[in-house]
C-alpha cells in the first residue's frame, strides 16, 4: 500500500502510539458513543452505514477528546495558569468542559458570528468568553492578546499533536465496535484535527481501509488543497456548516495530503437534506457539519465516482449536534 | 416483597419465561438500542438517569418489540392471511415492518388524526391503511370489519400476551447492559403494554427495583384507575403526547394495579421542556410521549415526594421519536 509506506517514512503529527496514550487518559472523562445503523438509510445509499455518534460526546461533539487529552497532558506547572483558544464554539465548549475538570481556567475566544447555542455551552462550562470578529485573523490576534495577559496555555483546535491524537481515538473505539469489517471511513474536514486522527489509527490498524473527507462546496479549501499539492486558503467561506470554515494547518496537511483517500464536496441543500434524514429516520440530532458525512454518501459525486463503488461497509462520523433550535420549539409552544 | 408474593400468585398476561422467548424469537430482528447518560442532566434531576433510547428502534419506537414477538409467534396457517390492528400510529408501523419481514400482509386502521409522519411510516414499511374517525369506537369497529373481510390476525396494539412480552424484552436488555444496578424505571403509560412488560420482567430480575408510570394530566386515566381499584376510561383526552392517549386493557390493568409503584403525571409544557432538552442536551429526537419520563423525573410532584427520595439510580424509557418535524426545516431553508 502507498499509504503504508508513506506512514513509515514521514513522521505526523501522531501516530498509533500517541493515539493508545491518549485513549487511556481520557478513558475516564468521555463517553464511548454508540454506532447506529438503519436499513432504511442504507438502502438509500446503497451500501451499509455505521454512524458512530460523537453528537452524544460531552460537550456535544467529538472535540472533547481532543480537549480532554491537551487538558491532561499539561504538566502541573504549565496548566495553573489555564489555558487559550479560539473557536467557532465546539472545541471551545469541549476546552472549557475538559479545564473545568481539571480545575483551572479557561479562556475563550469566540467569533461574534458563532451560534448562540455553542456560546451558551461554553458558558455552561464554565469558560471566559472573550470576543473577536469573525475572521481568522481577528481570532489569532485576540487570542495572543489573552495568551500575554495570562500566561495560560494556547491549545488550538486541531494543529496539535495532542487534539490530533485524542480525535484519533474515534477509530480506536469504532474499529472495536461490533460492526462489520468498515472498509471505509468518511469524515467531515474543516481544520483536519478530526481526519488526521481518525486516518492515522484507521490506517494503523487496517492499512486498507479507505478514508475519505466531506467536506461544503462553499469551503472547499481541503478539496483544492489536494489538487493543488500544497495548502490552499479561501479569502472567505459560505456554508450553512458553521463547524467547517477552517483551513488546515502545517501539521493535519501532511496527513490530509497523504492518508485520505479522497475528498467529497457536498452542496449546502445535500447537507441540509441530510440533516433532515438524521432527524427523520436515525432520530439524532446532528449540526449541519454532524450531518456532512451522510450528504456526502447520498451523494451523486460520490454514488458515481467508479472509485468508490467498492465501498461496502461505511462508517459515517457524526460529530456534533449542537445546533439552535429555537424555532421548533416556538412552533410546538402555539 | 408484596409485589413479588403477588406475582407468584396471580397469573399475569406474561411472565418472565414469556419474556425471555420473546427475547430469543425477536432477537435477529430488533436493534440493541443504547443507554446514554447526560451529567448536566443529572444535575437537573438530582439523580444518576439512565436513558434507554428506544426512539432508535427500528421503526423510530419500542413498538416493533411487540409487534416483532407477534407476528413471528403466528403458525404459517394463521399468518398467511396477514395481519390487522388499530393504532394511532408507532404499533402501525412496527407490525407493517414486522409483517413486511414475515412477508405476510398488514391492515391497518389509523384514525384520522394521527400524525403525519407515523402514518408515513406505515406507508413506508407497506402496510395497508384504511381510515377511521378518531374515536376507540369506531377504530375497534373499522378494524373488525376488515377481520371479516380478509381472515386476518387481530393484533391489539397492546393488550395482548404476545405484545407485552415483547415490550418486555427492553427490561432483560436494560438490565444487563453496562449501567450501574438500577433502583427504578421510569416508564411512559398509555393503554399499558410497554409497562406490563417492562415491570413483569423488571420485577422477576429484581423485586426491589421501583417501577413508575409517567402519563400526562389530559389523559391520567391510569392515575385515575388507580385511585379507584379498577379501569377508568375518559370521555376525552387532551395532550400533546399522542401516543399516550390509550386506555388501560384487561390484560394490563392487573399488572399496573399491582406492579407498578405509583403514576406520576405531568402538564403539557412539562413534556415539551423535556423534550425540548432530550434534543438540546441528550442530542435525541423524540416525541412528546417518548420525553415524558424525564418530565416526571424532573417534575415537582416527584421530586417533592418522599416516597421517591430514594429513587437514585433511574432507568428512563425513551420510547419513540415520531415527531413531525416540518417546520424546523421550513426554518432552515429560508
Amino acid at each position: 500500500m502507498e499509504a503504508e509506506s508513506q506512514m513509515r517514512e514521514v513522521k505526523y503529527a501522531a501516530d498509533i502510539s500517541s493515539i493508545r496514550e491518549a485513549q487511556a487518559r481520557i478513558k475516564p472523562f468521555v463517553h464511548q458513543t454508540p454506532v447506529l445503523s438503519s436499513e432504511s438509510l442504507n438502502a438509500l445509499a446503497g451500501r451499509q452505514l455505521f454512524f458512530k455518534c460523537e453528537c452524544f460526546q460531552k460537550g456535544g461533539a467529538f472535540k472533547f477528546r481532543g480537549a480532554c487529552n491537551a487538558v491532561f497532558s499539561l504538566d502541573d506547572d504549565q496548566a495553573v495558569k489555564g489555558v487559550v483558544t479560539h473557536s467557532s464554539g465546539n472545541h471551545a465548549a469541549a476546552l472549557s468542559l475538559a479545564a473545568k475538570l481539571r480545575g483551572i481556567p479557561a479562556y475563550i475566544v469566540i467569533p461574534k458570528n458563532a451560534p448562540k447555542c455553542k456560546v451558551e455551552n461554553v458558558i455552561r462550562y464554565g469558560g471566559q468568553v472573550i470576543w473577536s470578529e469573525p475572521t481568522m485573523q481577528s481570532r489569532e490576534s485576540t487570542a495572543a492578546k489573552v495568551l500575554q495577559e495570562t500566561g495560560a496555555v494556547l491549545l488550538h483546535p486541531y494543529n496539535d499533536r495532542r487534539i490530533i491524537s485524542g480525535q484519533g481515538t474515534i477509530s480506536l473505539e469504532l474499529l472495536e465496535q461490533q460492526v462489520p469489517q468498515l472498509d471505509t471511513i468518511i469524515v467531515p474536514i474543516s481544520g483536519g484535527g478530526l481526519i488526521s486522527g481518525v486516518a492515522l489509527a484507521a490506517k494503523s490498524i487496517n492499512p486498507a481501509i479507505r478514508v475519505l473527507a466531506a467536506e461544503p462546496e462553499g469551503a472547499n479549501d481541503a478539496a483544492q488543497s489536494k489538487a493543488a499539492g500544497r495548502i490552499i486558503t479561501l479569502p472567505e467561506t459560505n456554508t450553512v456548516a458553521d463547524g467547517l470554515r477552517a483551513f488546515l494547518g502545517d501539521l493535519t496537511w501532511p496527513v490530509v495530503r497523504d492518508l485520505v483517500d479522497g475528498i467529497i464536496t457536498v452542496e449546502d441543500k445535500e447537507i441540509i437534506h441530510a440533516m433532515k434524514l438524521c432527524y427523520e429516520i436515525l432520530k439524532v440530532v446532528v449540526e449541519p457539519s454532524g450531518a456532512i458525512g451522510l450528504a456526502a454518501v447520498l451523494s451523486d459525486s460520490f454514488k458515481k465516482n467508479s472509485a468508490w463503488k467498492d465501498c461496502s461497509n461505511i462508517g459515517i462520523i457524526l460529530s456534533g449536534g449542537n445546533v439552535d433550535l429555537g424555532i421548533l420549539w416556538d412552533a410546538y409552544r402555539k
